[in-house]
């Protein structure tokens, strides 16, 4: 069957031929791919710039792909779903050593021993097809259809989203009616991930800001409006920006989150999401001072668990009720598998994800 | 203008001409009320059953309802709503003395100097309009509309669901794939608060099952069809009810659930919802003892916080958008102010939950 | 080596010549026994009342003793303790397949596979040496040397209590400036467990209440005085009894618990810790209403993990070095290992602890 | 009376006479100094560095100290203190307008609106006598004495450490045995605090590094052989510093910990405590893609609650009875008030805490 892969040490991806296993276990699924979406990551990969990306031990290639929707055509006798099903797959898949994975939590793996498919050692989900651990399943709900495409980038934002609420609970963070109505998020960036933050964060009752450098473009000024959040063009000044209990950087230069801090209130928290390489940026003794005087806390999250996928369905399901036609609008573009190299390899200027269609 | 009024140690409720307080300050609201849902607890006030009904201070009656929908009317100026809003209010409001009052955590009051609008020391929604202040307003997302009467008591469900998941995390609770697909919940109940309980719990993924001393009704086998849990009549034996992680009891009758604590698993919560007089039943050391070995834990839970609100509207609106209609089916009577004294006294066979529709 | 053994279906133990396991693995540690500690587990094994006690698989008879304390005598090649050093042995073996017992917290075991030193499925420690795994050895402190042997029942209690504290996260309970100086705690019991949870709570700030049937006796009376805390007769009316945020009931009765319930706060918790066989008691709806509406909640609460144990020997160094001479009243007798069936068979008037003195 | 003082503008301090409010409120205590431990935010504020220090409102100096001991000379009717109870005084004093303040985490005020005794808005403890609220009086154990003046710098130490074991409960931080024992914490500096925290650690089960610039001085070694943990100079090269859970930065300076931060394990904590000023350094956007790859966080720390306080009690009395001798070679040098500037001004070599003695 067909496949998007790369190989190492090659730029640009290829549809090739690829065989598929072709057994079905008692406890896995044999499974249609219908859409993959396209990230940064597989950017990464595609130019070479993400130095872990890996094929599977003893494989050549690299299948592309940890975006994924497909649906269950055979499905083991242990497995609690039925032909027909639609799921989404879990992408990284832990060491089975350290606690964090005995007990479903890989996200969080110590030992760094995890593979994630279509990215290091585990093929993707671009490909007609693929056998998969149920485990590693997460069922759609009726009402999502093919916008669950959007549950794999949705579930590291909501990683991200509960562990700073976990975090945020070392002191008393709700407001004095309990909401979070008093609360203001700043999100640096206004890509698909930056837009989840931004719902994710307005749906929880925080009042919500999107920098960016540059004005919105068509799309994210829609979406802005439909969902009520604010938008500031940072390249015009910081004025807008307002005082903020938490910020949110999705871009990953220093650059950009740095010159932001001082407008952060106190027990305030700078939530680190985004990777980038190659740029420097200066730090004082002060901003120290600052974050110890004002109890500032910083969290690095990456990846998501299992229960993060099923609680993205939930605000899919959410947000597909609230905010009318927002999610299709996310969908930018729908490529057919020979278009996917000029996909990934230019984000066209306006557009938010672009997915592809392997099967209806 | 019309309200639905109790007189202190009179049977009966009855349909009465009263004033509303005229001006608007700056931090309220003035209403329009649309529907009202009864439920047990106006039943015990209108039967004198419930003894800590009583007027707010100074009055001799006390109007009804706790379970409100309303229209903004008329906006205070420091207020965040406008014209035209949906609103659902918050039932309680705190002592203003306790630590949880003074942090919007009344349901937790400690020193029970608390008001409840429609039960005890505040007048209920069951009138034409009111003024209230909007720290206590829940505005209702767009996708909702009359379905938000369902907000209220849902918002009972989720405070004890959010305690029962909290307290769990005193031990590894997710399953190995972190969720909680492995857990099952039994319900004792099929009411609106049951149905809700089963609900909440189905899409936080437990397996589920809905107890009662009967068969379902018919409205009752369609969601559990949609939803997708088992009803089991356990008149006819407790063979059917699986080993369970979770039981929620909304009966308020020991002797319907202590005959079901066998089925506790380790570790397990009996979580107590239900209220209701006039009954007793035995225990052993025994069950203490299992109690203790299997570190099994009890919570008593009543009230929401506009936390509990907030998230109860997020449920509502996923219901809607996965459960075709099953919101709507759960409203089983819609009837006049001038029928509320009826529709209190004598519930219906068959009947999930009556609304009064006072304005549209 | 001598040895106490039961047998199954036999009452009453022997001091009986049994082999020890010779090879110390590198993870393991040769281990000779200074002092065996002596409680109501152990009298209900000798007199044949619990019926889950048992002998390892393919053994027919069981050692005795859980309540251990010895002294490293061999030392393998990956343990990090040194000749000479005591230890303290953790008394469960989890299951080794829930999750719980994967990450060490086999006290919170789901599957009931477990097995207890002494107690079910091990060999215990009432002889004069055995080899044990390094995971399970806790460290005694330099300070506290013979009085290590109270570890293990007080890990038990350190497990409960702190249980308690984080099921009252789900509201604010510390107080106004932050402690728990405005709380109290009731203790049905004076026993040792009684008298560890009484010394918790007051060192973590509580105002305590020990209850028993009776006055107390000279030393109870003197670690009352030392210690802080009040002593209350409840066979002379409950009116000294205070309103309580917690009852610990170490009696296992529930007699002895019920008519204390209504003495319980808003957001109280009743903390079941005692065992015991042969009583029944009457609950009534009312009771469970107050649960409902009060916010009650109820821990059961059983065994201890190695991080208990841990803190248990940094609160002796504590009560060592704050209550000068109370631990060492609390061990009102030291016996000879021939006198162990009179010492567990007969719990003398006005003891507290008797302990098994193996070794110097 | 006699009092250490400052005023704005002018270095230095001076011994001066100034008057005492003479009457005890009901829930207040009239208190005799006994000493009053020496800090870098002294040192800050008589060279003028500290920018925020300030006499309270109305006062044209301000009396310095903040690490108080006093005994009780006349207490209020209200009071849960007897004439004679030595007693430490919390620093800082809440808003009471933030919710943290309200519940007693001033600590954690999120107005700025706090003041703190001696360094901004509220006369401190460096004076003959003082009279002071109880609810901010933490009662010295009896065995303590006067080693208690070290307890105002532990109780932040004591914050700090709380708040990381809170923050990461956000994944499984515990070992396979319920410990801390596999954990590894590495501390930037050696003064008091930095020995505070290697010392808090080493009781939690923590292997633990010191690391400093330079060799230890005679005292740190004897206290790091006594408490168990390696001593590190950074100057010789990192290789000796072990992978680390935690890092501590108690050096304020960006280029101390910078260089550390590879040695940072999965989902590790860098702990933020020292301020220092005038310093910058680099970052890089490959280090904030390791904050995220690695899922590590930040936690900056400051001041301590009146829990904070009583926990640092417990373990003064625990290394009171376990590190012989170790408290009191903490307290380096007594000297008498005439002494104070000259204590301030020059850090002697080799010293780490020095105390003014007031009175016996």
């Amino acid at each position: 069957m067909k496949a998007i892969v790369v190989k190492p040490g090659e730029k640009g991806a290829t549809l090739k031929d690829v065989e598929l296993k072709e057994t079905v276990g008692e406890n896995e699924v044999k499974l249609r791919t219908l859409r993959v979406g396209i990230c940064g990551t597989d950017r990464g990969i595609v130019t070479g710039k993400l130095s872990f990306a890996r094929p599977p031990e003893g494989a050549d290639y690299l299948v592309l792909g940890h975006e994924g929707l497909a649906r269950a055509e055979e499905v083991g006798q242990n497995v609690d779903l039925k032909e027909g099903d639609l799921v989404v797959p879990v992408v990284r898949r832990g060491c089975s050593k350290c606690l964090n994975c005995k007990i479903g939590r890989q996200d969080f793996c110590e030992t760094g021993e995890f593979i994630e498919a279509g990215i290091r050692g585990m093929q993707g989900f671009m490909r007609e097809e693929f056998v998969d651990d149920a485990k590693y399943l997460v069922k759609v709900p009726r009402d999502l259809g093919e916008l669950a495409v959007l549950a794999e980038p949705l579930s590291n934002v909501m990683k991200a989203y509960n562990e700073l609420v976990f975090v945020q609970k070392r002191s008393v963070w709700n407001c004095d009616d309990s909401t979070f109505g008093c609360r203001k998020a700043t999100i640096i960036g206004s890509g698909p991930i930056g837009q989840f933050f931004a719902m994710v964060f307005k749906d929880n009752g925080f009042k919500v800001t999107v920098v960016n450098r540059r004005d919105p473009n068509q799309i994210e000024d829609k979406i802005s409006r439909v969902v009520g959040y604010s938008f500031v063009n940072t390249s015009k000044g910081l004025d807008d920006v307002p005082e903020s209990d938490v910020i949110v950087d999705t871009s990953g230069y220093p650059s950009a989150f740095i010159p932001l801090l001082r407008k952060m209130k106190r027990n305030g928290v700078l939530l680190l999401f985004g990777t980038v390489g190659g740029e420097k940026a200066e730090i004082t003794s002060d901003l120290i001072t600052f974050f110890v005087e004002y109890n500032i806390s910083v969290i690095g999250s990456v990846n998501a668990s299992k229960l993060d996928f099923e609680q993205g369905m939930t605000f899919l399901s959410v947000w597909k009720s609230r905010y009318n036609g927002v999610l299709q609008d996310m969908i930018t573009k729908v490529v057919k598998p020979e278009e996917t190299q000029d996909a990934i390899l230019e984000k066209e200027k306006g557009s938010i994800k672009t997915v592809i269609e392997w099967s209806k």
